[in-house]
């Protein structure tokens, strides 16, 4: 079992069948690092153009369409000093008649963001900038990546600011390391990349930005072979959970759904009924995010619950 | 300090303006009973038709249209041994094309609940029929109100299957002992119904019910003159909460995050930067109900958060 | 055959159970007035509140839950000189960032409308206030009832801002002389409501009004006897239509196609098939409204190619 | 002025930065042929893989982000004796509950389409097979591109299923000869692709198809340099148009109408007032489809009410 160190030097805006930087074995560990969503490193130094840059694309050796990629998050951890925010909610998230009570007070200067420090000893972000009522808000550090995936279905190369079958910028503030996920394979070699770190981001990503930084990752790829799943899907110590990207909400929903149906039924052995009395008065959802182009939806059902069915 | 106790002879499916049952005062206590969904009582017994029949309206002397109505939950307790639940979930919250799959085995026979048998000691409910792969699932008691909420806006009468801003049929499993919920009031007297208890139920109501079961209920009313809110709003021991009610769920989260701001902006005298700073690294979000009419949206802030800023 | 004439004393602004104003036997020509959304009649009178006050409710003698009420809409005339409408559009039919570029120029003046002249013999309506670089513009006058139907299912009493499948405030152009409107029963004497005339309206009433104005509406009704449909059907002389009312438009389109799949199998002896076959390349569908509490999306299958069918 | 003759050799079924097929400059002409969606020439002759596989793309000279291309597609013929349709409508279109009533009669055999008899000289498509109570349906060919549009944003490679503000899979049936488009151009040469012709279509595309056939194609192209535009627009001899496409539908309106008032402000002068105005009272909407990954939504506004203005 190898660890590679990766280091990446140029990086993507989209997700697609782009050359590989590295090959890698199922069953490798890999230690890299990410950008932030503005293309700036550790040091605030901007080394690509912004919009959700990536590191990769990994081929996974033997990763062929019809599989499932395994990758787990086993360490994310912010590289930067500050990290930094956007300001104010986004239009979409509040009724079309409230929109111009949340004008900000200062729209003809530059943007600027808020800046957040973050203390990895203490694990938290403080709020430097502006100075506003809440003074130095002190947050908990629940470091993420926003933006994450594989090479999508159809050949397709897709902006890094959206999400779909494969992954994308799902935003969901859930994938911390100790984290599973589960891809879709469509292309051979699977082709991870992954990026958009957030030391911290609320339910939604309804400002339109979590605490934004670069981060050190290491993960762990395995494969399955011949399994098919149509969306993505994780687990950590608590939960497994699918995850819907669509818009609406409605749409995102019925995917998670529909894919955490499809979980129980293959590899739980639940009929239409059992998971239909276990989803309707044990099922948990979280809005990931509902900001980008497609909103995310994730749909959760406890572990404890599962005991015994496997 | 009154303590009445209600015992209700008749019951209401449109939230309205109702000849009142009982007139209290701000302050007083009430200990009644509601039925379940189906009208039947604590004993099985069809004490009505079905849908949400509501206990109720209480008069609370002296409110009035502009006035809040804060009305304490002390508690909620299942009443019967026996709670139920439908089979599956509903089509709606699946993919279109995957719903075919969730056709059940028997769809020739009358439909029958599935039944759940409620140990208050224990604090479970138990699955008694039908047999499935799941076995005695067991999940921990959590009982809730379904549907309350006051007479509605523009003396509109409306049925307890949907909601709005007067609160209604939202679902919110959230609802339960402890828990304070704030109704704007429309109508003299405010006009407060209650009903539809769940022993158990999932996010979403995905199932189109909870575990139903009648209630013994407690509560406190209590009166905020001169004070205007849009939507329904709560608070427990760790977060103030709003309810927006609509489709899509977007809009309900719209309507959410809305009064939200409202509120931090009225009650801890947040702008529109700062609130938007919180909302976007500490919101959360709960999907109440995604089955009714109207699905219901929740939009959190932990109170932690907000200590020192009112 | 009886002509009744009847001039309005009060208004409703709930469409619901309340006391008829007249009874009239299936096959009565009714000649009435309504007034304008804001509760003024054709002399500029404010004869009661605003918000779409309604005219009767008419008692129709055996119509009972079950059947269908047909409402042929003979005549709609303005009967005032003067016709007012909003500025702008909505704000949640554009894009949310795209809101603030359409503030009002003075947005601290106390709002007023803007006012057409109102031509019966040219059959134009006019700009006359604000001045803008339209000038006078002039639209053809297409006289249609905005806000009509019957009193709900389930005992309900609905403010007339709103639509359901009763009708009510569905905003839908199509409604003009000569369309014949068919509702479900669910009250005994179907209970029917009309107000809310438009002497112009662009599609999905996106300004949030037409050019309202108070008409002299003439109306026959007749009576289908234990014929249950589930949403408003129309006829002109070209198309027969259905009217799905819901939030988003997509769920109105279900509604109203749904409905139309259901006329083709029961009038036309359509199965799945042919119904499908003939809606997936002839179909056309109108965006009634886009501003109301319920959207309405109107489903139209030409008469011509019906023909021989039934 | 040139008219090009190109025979595809290969298509494409992703839109994106593929490799030329041929360099024009604006004012020339291109004749050309599209295969049907399934792949299949104007013989039956599987000819590539199916999903919308595009001709093209085509490279216009001196086309530079930030310039709108003009495609005016001057006749669009079928070149095959028979067009094939799916046979039922799409599930995502009835009411969920619904579903189960659109089940064909024969779900086991392998799919075949129904099958149109193309007459070019009568106009007409008639149905063919199967045999259903429609008998010899005959419907008016009227021959339109589904899916067409330039390289998108963002060096993006995005399915023929689905559209964006490049234009793609758009299934407006208004997109017939003698239509001028619009499209931004993202990319140098724009990279125009074209193909998916129906010879009928009903509105929404509810069916998933319209009436599928190969088309010889001639189009010719002009350009305008630094004009930015946001979504494709169109004219035809009646009327000017603006397409969304998102989901809901509800946002494929917004981006329609929002690039409507953009149209109106920079090409007429209107101000936020004037276009509220003219739209509120004369606005019309077409349901392009509702169907496909993305939905559209078409704005009109008849030229007759726009003379005098520009």
């Amino acid at each position: 079992m190898t660890t590679h160190h990766f280091q990446p030097d140029h990086y993507h805006r989209t997700i697609g069948p782009h050359v590989p930087v590295l090959y890698i074995e199922p069953g490798d560990h890999v230690l890299t690092n990410t950008i932030d969503a503005r293309g700036k490193d550790s040091n605030g130094v901007q080394v690509t153009l912004p919009r959700n840059p990536m590191t990769g694309p990994f081929y996974v050796n033997g990763a062929e369409p019809g599989d499932t990629l395994v990758l787990k998050l086993e360490r994310i951890t912010p590289t930067a000093k500050l990290g930094w925010s956007s300001w104010g909610v986004a239009a979409n998230i509040v009724d079309p008649d409230f929109i111009s009570e949340l004008t900000m007070p200062v729209p003809d200067k530059p943007w600027v963001p808020a800046l957040w420090d973050i203390d990895l000893t203490a694990s938290t972000a403080t709020l430097r900038v502006p100075e506003t009522k809440l003074g130095q808000l002190r947050l908990h550090l629940a470091p993420m990546l926003g933006c994450f995936g594989v090479a999508p279905e159809h050949e397709q190369s897709i902006s890094t600011s959206t999400s779909g079958p494969y992954g994308g910028n799902m935003d969901y503030r859930g994938c911390v390391a100790g984290t599973v996920i589960y891809f879709p394979v469509f292309t051979p070699g699977a082709l991870l990349f992954l990026g958009d770190g957030h030391a911290v981001q609320g339910d939604g990503e309804i400002a339109g930005t979590g605490i934004e930084i670069a981060m050190e990752v290491e993960f762990q790829v395995e494969l399955i072979k011949n399994k098919i799943i149509h969306w993505p899907r994780g687990e950590n110590k608590d939960e497994i959970f699918t995850l819907g990207n669509a818009r609406p909400l409605d749409q995102a929903l019925q995917h998670a759904t529909t894919e955490m149906v499809r979980w129980l039924k293959e590899d739980y052995g639940l009929d239409a009924v059992s998971a239909g009395l276990l989803l309707g008065q044990a099922v948990r959802y979280e809005v990931a995010n509902v900001f980008d182009p497609a909103y995310t939806m994730v749909c959760k059902i406890p572990k404890t619950i599962l005991e015994g069915l496997k």
